[in-house]
C-alpha cells in the first residue's frame, strides 16, 4: 500500500463532500492522494456537477497534486481503489420525509436510523450496497468500503454476511462526543479515553477518563448527557441516569423518553414539517452557496446540516489504515464474542485498535446489566431487516418490525408496514420485483 | 426417600386448597404421604380452619392413612419435610388490585405477573421465599421447594441465587397446552410434545408433535393459539403467527398486543373492577361452600378460578421426583447455558427429564430469531428486580421498570413506581426498614 | 412413517449380521419391517453370500413377513428405505492390521479408533460414507442414517458437516455398562440412570442411578471400572479414579495409562499378533458356522467377536425413533452448546432422549473440570483429521496428528504418517488423486 | 496517581535487581519514583545487603532524587506503595534443582514452569504470593501488583481468584519476540506489531506485521521461530511450522518435541548438572561482581542470566500504566471472553491496551483450530493445580499432574507427585500443615 492512493467516493454529489475534501486537504501528508472519484446516480447529475466544481476549486486552491474526478458509472471509478466511501441517500430526501412522516399516523415514532423509518432506509440502501460490494469484489476486491451511509450498524452487518468486502461502519457520534469532552474539559484528544458498548445509534458509554482518571461518576452524577443537533434537546431524567451508571447515546431517547419524543415529533412536524424539510431546506441553501465559482473551500454553513465531524472520522480511519497507526477509534464492526449475548457476525459498535491489517476490536471491562435486554431486542430487529432486506420477504419484515421496541401492537405494524412499502416500492426491487426502481 | 412422605403446603388456607389434596388421594398409590402440612399467616387464620376443615374431610372419606396438620408456624411444620410447595399471596388480593389498577393510571398495562404490577409482587414476594428457605435450610435442607407463586420464575431465580434449597418453578401454562391438545387431536397425553422455549409467562411453543408427527405447520398456520380463563381473550393477527413459526404463550398478548390489551384493561376495569376484584367475588362463593360441613370433596365451582390444573402439575412434579420417572416435564430451573445468550444463573421455562435427583434440562432444538430480544428484554428486567427486591434499592428498582418492555417512558415509570412502593409499603421491609410489615 | 419399514444394511456381509437380524425378529412387533436389504462390495461378496443365507433361514424360521435381499449394488437398495445402517470396515482387517502394527514401530500405540490407526481408518471411511450419503441425498433423503463404522464419532461430525443426511453414531460402550449394572445391582434397565460426558471412546460417567439412588461415589470408591472384551483388562489406578469422580470409559487407558498400555501391546504382537490377526481367527470360524445350512439361529460363538450389544444398541434406537418412545439413550450427535467449550458443529456423545423427530440432547448437569482438556485435544484432533480425510491435505493430517495426546513428536509423527499413508493408498483417494482405490 | 511513586520489589536480593534498577534511572522523567523498597527474606539478607548497596550506588550515580530502602519485613515496605512487584523464587534455586532432576527420574520432563516441576514451583510459590496480597489489601490496596515470579500465569490466576488485588502477570518472552523482530527487520518498536494467543510459556504468534505488511507467511515458511538463552536450541520440524501457520513459543518444543527434548535434558544432566545448578555458577559469579564497592552500573554479565528484557517489560508497563499510554504490550490477565473454551477466570497471555484504570485485552482475530486441544489440557492441568496449591490438597494435585501433557502413565504420576511432595515438605504448609517451612 505504499503509493499514492485512489479514494472512490459513493454519492460524490452529496452536499457533504466539500467537509470530505477539505479533510484530504488537509491530511495530506499522511494520506498522499491521487486520485479521488466523486461518483453519482444520474438524479443526482446536477449536484454532482455543482459540488464537483467546488471539490476541483478547493483542491486547486491547494496546489497538491489531487485529480478529482466526476463519474456517474462507479465501475469506472472503482478499479483500483484503495479506499471506498459512501455517503449516499437511496430515495433521497423525499424518502426520508415518508420515514420520518408515516409512522406518526400510526402513532409511532418516525425517524431515518431506526424503528419503521429505519426499516424502510434499510430496505432502500442494503440491496444498492450489496451491488456495490459485487462491483468492488470483482474490481477492486483489496479495498476498504468505508460506510457512513445509515443505519450504518445495519449495513455493515449485510455486507459482513453477503460480501467478502473488508467493511466498516462509522458514525460521527464517538467523534462527536470526543469533541464535547475535550471542550468540557480542556484537554487534547489523546488525554480522552471512552468506552462504547452497544450497536450504531445505540450505545452507552461506560467509562470516560481523562489522562487516566475516571471522569463517569460525575459525568452520570450530573444527570446529563452529550446531544447532537439532529435530535431533539429533550431532558434527561437525572435520577435515571445516575442509577444506570452510564452516558446513553442522544439517540437513546427514542427509546428510554418514547411518550415525550413522540409528541414532541408530532409538535414539530405540525410547525416545520419533518426533519427531512428542514434538512431540505438547509441544502438548498448550501448549493445555492456551492455554486458561486468564487468559492474555494468548506463553507461554515455546512456545519448547521447535522453530521458534524463526518469527514473527520473517516479521514481519521483512512490515516489511520493506512499509517497502521495503532490508535483507538469507535467503528462498527463484527461482534465476534465481544458482547457474548449477541451472535459472532452481528455488528456492533465498539472501540478498535486501527492496525493496516483492519479494526481489532478490543473487549469491554463492563457492560451494565440493564442495557443488554435493549440491546438484543434492537439486535433481533436488524438481524431480521436484513434478512428481508436481502430476500425482499414481507413476512420477515413484519417479524422485524414487529419485535422493535419501539413498536406495541402487531396489528397497526401490519397496517403500517403495508403502507410504508407500498410508498417505497420504486425502490424496493427485492419486495415488488416487477416494479421500475431508482438505483445508484 | 423410600419412606411415607411428609409434605408442607405454605398458604395452605388458599381456595386452591382442595384441588391439591384431591391429587394427592388420587395418586396415594404413587405417592405415598404421610403428613400434610397446611400452613398459613394469622390474617390467613380464619381461612385455613374452612379449607383445612375441608381436607380433613377428604382424607376421611377417601379412607387413606393421611394426617392432616393446621398451623400458623411453619417452623413447627417444617422439620423432616420432604416436599414444601407455595400457593401464598402476600398482600392478599388486595395488594393484587393494586398491581392491576395502579399502572392504568399512567397509560400502563396493569397485571399481577409482568410489568410494573409484577415487580410489585415480586417485592412482596421474594423476601418472604427466601425467608421460607432460610428455614429449610435449617429444618428440611433437603427438601424440594416446588413453588407455585408468581412471579415463579423470578421467585426460582431469587432462590437459585440467594440459598441452597433446591427449588423449581412450576405453572400450569405448559400442562395446560397439553390438555388442549389432548382433546384437539383426541389422544392421550403420552401421545403429544411440545418443545417450550422462554422465560414463565413468556414462552413460545416452538414444536408440537402428535404420535411423532410435527402439527405446529398447521397449528401456526391456522394463526391462532392456545389460551387460558385468566387473560383476556384477544384475537392473533393470523400473519404474524404464521411468519412467528411458533405459537405464542398467551401473555405474550400483553407485549404483542400492548395497546389493544390496554384498552381492554381499561374497558374490563371500568365494567367489572380489575380482575383481582373478580376473583374475590370468585373466592368468596368458594369459602362459602367449602364451610359446608358435608362438603368432602373439590367442588366444581374451583375451575372458573383461574388456575386449572395446578394442583396436577405439582403432583406430577412430586410423583416424577419421587418415583424417578423420568418422563418430560416443562419447568423453571436454572438455565446453565440451555439458551445461550442469558447468564447461566437466570431461570428459564423449559422441558426437562425428572429424576429423582432432580430435573435435567433438554436442550431446545430452535430458538426463533425473532423472540430473542424480547425474552433477554424481560429477563434484564427480571435481573434487575430480583436485585431490587432483595436489596431494597430504589435507584435499581427504576432501572428495572424503566427497562421493562411494557414501559414507553422513564419519567412515567419514576412516578408510578413513587406511589406503587409508597401503596406497598406494609409488605417491603427490604425498601421501607422501619415500618410495620406483615409476613407469612 | 406409519408403514411398514424398509432397512439397508451397508458391510451387510459383516459377521455381525446374524446379530442385528436376529435384533429385528425379535423387535418385529415394535418394528414392522417389510424389507432387509444386505449391502456389500464385490470383495465381500462371498461373506455376503454365506451371511445373508444365514439371514434368510432366521427369517423363514421365524415365519415373519419379512423380505430378505442381497446386493453389490448399494443404489439399488437405497431408494425409499427408512433407515440406512453402516457396519462395514473399509480395507478389511488386513488395514486394521497396518493401524495397530505400524505404530508400534515408532513406539505409538496402534489402535483402530484413536491415535494414528483410528485416523488412518477415519481416512479409509470417511470419503466412503459421505459417498453413501450423497446416494442417500438423492435416493431416500429422509431416512436416518444409524452409524456403526469407527471412529463412529468423527464419521458422524464429517457426515454433520457435509451431508444434509440425519445421521446419529452408535456405540455399544454406553449399552454394555447398563447391562453391566443391571448386573451388579440386580434390576431392570429402566432402574438405571447414568450421564456420559465426552466424546466417543472418551467419554466419562459422571453420574450412576439406580432407582434414582446415585451409586457414583460407591463406584468411584471402589477405583474399578466397568470394560470390555476388546481392550486390554489393565487394572486403573485406585486413588485416581477416586479423585477424578467419574467412572472413565475403558479406552481412556489408552491415554492415562499410555506407557503401561503401549508395553502389553507389544507383548501381545510379539505373542498372539495384533488384534486384528486375533480377529481374524474369530471371524474365520465364524465364517465356517455360518455356511451350515441347517443353522438358523445367531451362534453362540459370535459373543466372543467384541461388539456385544452393538445390533441391540441398533434396534433400540430405531424402535424409539419409529415409535417416538421419548426414551432416554447414549447416541453420537451435534454438540450445539452441551459442552459449551467445544463447537456446535462438532460430535460429542450424550444421553438423548429419543424422538421420531430425531434425538434431544440432554444438558450434562456435571463436567469434571479435570476432563475438559482431554476432551479439546482429541477434539482439535478430530476436526484436523476430518479435514484431512475430506481434502486429502497431508499438511493438515501431519497437524492432527502432531496434535493427537498420543504423540510425543512432531518429528516421528512426520515419519510414521508418510509410511501410513503410503501404506493405505489404495484406500486413500484424496491424498493420492491417480491412484486405483478400493471402494463400496 | 499524579505524584511521585513508591515502588515494593519483593525478593529484591535477586540478581536480576541491578537491571529493573536502572530501568527505573533510565526512565524517571516517565516515571517520577521518590522511594524504592527492596524486600527480602531471612535466608536472602546476604544478597539483598550486596545487591542493595549496589542499588545505591547506581542511584547516587544517576543523581536523581530516589531513596533505595532494604528490609526483611515487607510490612514495613508495603504501605502508600504505587507499584509492588515480585521476582522472588520460594526454595531458591535448590528447589529449581528439585524440579528438574526429579522427573528426570521418572522419565518425564523437568521443567521449572511446567509439567511436575512446574507445579511444584506453583505450590511453593502461590500460597506466598497470596500471603502478600493479603498484605497489600490491608496496607495498600490500590497498588498494582506486578507479578514476574513463575509460573506467572497459574500465579496471576491464582491471585486474581483469591485476592481482590490488582495483579498482572508479566513475562519476558513477547518482548524478546519484538526485540528479535526489530533486529531482523531492522525497524524501531513502534513499527512492530504481534498477536499473541495462549497461556504463559503456552503462546503462538498468529499474526506479525512490520509497517502493517504481514510478515506471518515468511517467518512460518523459514520454519525456524525465536527462541532464548534459557531454552534448549532444538530445531523445529519445518514442515509442521508451516502447516501450524503460526509460530509456536520456545516453550512449546517440551510438548511438540518432547522425546527429543527430554532425551536433551537427560544428556545435558549428565554432562552439567540442572539448569539451576548452571544458574547458581552463573548468580555466585555476578555477586562476586556486585560485590565490588566500585561498581555503579549493571554489569554486562547479568545478561547472560536468562531473563533478558525482565526489567524492561516491567518499567514499560509500570510506564504505560502510570501515564495512561494506551500503547499495546503482552500481558497475563483474565480471559473473560477472549478465549471463548476458557474459563471468563482463567488467566491468558494476550495484547492488551494498557490504560492508567488498567490493561484492556484486544481480542484475537485468529485462534488456530490445532491449537485450542493443547491450551485446554495446559489450562486443565493450571485450574487443579492452583486448587490444590491453594487447598494442599493432594488428590487434586495427582488430577492436576495426570491431565498434564507431559504425562504418559496415572500410575508414573502417582509415585513421582509423592517424591516431590515430599522433598518440598519444607516449603508447602498447606500440604504439610504442622511442618517447619520456610517463607518470605
Amino acid at each position: 500500500m505504499d503509493k499514492s492512493l485512489k479514494i472512490v467516493v459513493i454519492g460524490g454529489g452529496s452536499s457533504y463532500t466539500p467537509e470530505i475534501v477539505e479533510g484530504f486537504i488537509l491530511n495530506y501528508d499522511k494520506l498522499p492522494i491521487r486520485e479521488i472519484w466523486l461518483v453519482d446516480i444520474p438524479q443526482g447529475e446536477w449536484k454532482l456537477n455543482i459540488v464537483g466544481s467546488l471539490a476541483k476549486r478547493m483542491v486547486e486552491k491547494s496546489g497538491l497534486p489531487i485529480q478529482v474526478h466526476l463519474t456517474l458509472d462507479r465501475r469506472e471509478a472503482l478499479p483500483g481503489a484503495d479506499f471506498v466511501s459512501t455517503q449516499m441517500r437511496v430515495g433521497m430526501l423525499e424518502a426520508r420525509a415518508w420515514d420520518e412522516s408515516i409512522p406518526l399516523k400510526y402513532g409511532v415514532i418516525g425517524q431515518e436510523t431506526t424503528g419503521p423509518g429505519g426499516m424502510m432506509k434499510a430496505f432502500r440502501t442494503i440491496p444498492v450496497l450489496l451491488d456495490i460490494c459485487r462491483d468492488m469484489e470483482e474490481l477492486c476486491p483489496d479495498a476498504w468500503l468505508l460506510n457512513f451511509t445509515n443505519p450504518a450498524g445495519m449495513v455493515t452487518e449485510a455486507i459482513s454476511k453477503h460480501s467478502s468486502i473488508k467493511s466498516i461502519g462509522l458514525c460521527n457520534a464517538p467523534i462527536g462526543m470526543h469533541k464535547w469532552l475535550m471542550k468540557e474539559y480542556d484537554v487534547p484528544a489523546s488525554s480522552i479515553y471512552t468506552e462504547f458498548v452497544g450497536l450504531n445509534h445505540l450505545h452507552w458509554i461506560t467509562q470516560i477518563t481523562v489522562d487516566g482518571e475516571s471522569k463517569l461518576e460525575e459525568l452520570v452524577g450530573s444527570g446529563s448527557g452529550y446531544s447532537a443537533k439532529n435530535v431533539p434537546q429533550m431532558e434527561w431524567n437525572a435520577s435515571f441516569i445516575r442509577g444506570l451508571g452510564a452516558v446513553p447515546s442522544y439517540y437513546l431517547k427514542y427509546f428510554y423518553l418514547k411518550d415525550e419524543m413522540l409528541e414532541e415529533q408530532i409538535e414539530a412536524s405540525k410547525k416545520d414539517g419533518t426533519r427531512a424539510e428542514v434538512v431540505k431546506r438547509v441544502e438548498d441553501e448550501l448549493f445555492e452557496l456551492y455554486k458561486d465559482p468564487d468559492l474555494a473551500e468548506k463553507p461554515k454553513q455546512l456545519e448547521k446540516r447535522g453530521g458534524a465531524y463526518y469527514s473527520e472520522a473517516a479521514v481519521n480511519l483512512m490515516c489511520s489504515l493506512y499509517n497502521d497507526t495503532k490508535d483507538i477509534q469507535t467503528l462498527n464492526v463484527r461482534n465476534d464474542g465481544i458482547l457474548d449475548f449477541l451472535p459472532n457476525e452481528s455488528s456492533i459498535e465498539v472501540n478498535c485498535v486501527v492496525t493496516r491489517q483492519g479494526p481489532i476490536p478490543l473487549s469491554v471491562t463492563r457492560v451494565p446489566e440493564a442495557v443488554k435486554g435493549l440491546i438484543q431486542a434492537v439486535k433481533t430487529y436488524e438481524i431480521l431487516a436484513i434478512e428481508a432486506a436481502v430476500t425482499g420477504d414481507r413476512s420477515i419484515a413484519l417479524q422485524a418490525l414487529a419485535h422493535h421496541p419501539l413498536i406495541s401492537s402487531v396489528n397497526t405494524a401490519e397496517k403500517m408496514l403495508d403502507e410504508m412499502l407500498e410508498q417505497n416500492r420504486a425502490y424496493l426491487p427485492n419486495f415488488f420485483p416487477a416494479a421500475e426502481h431508482s438505483n445508484v
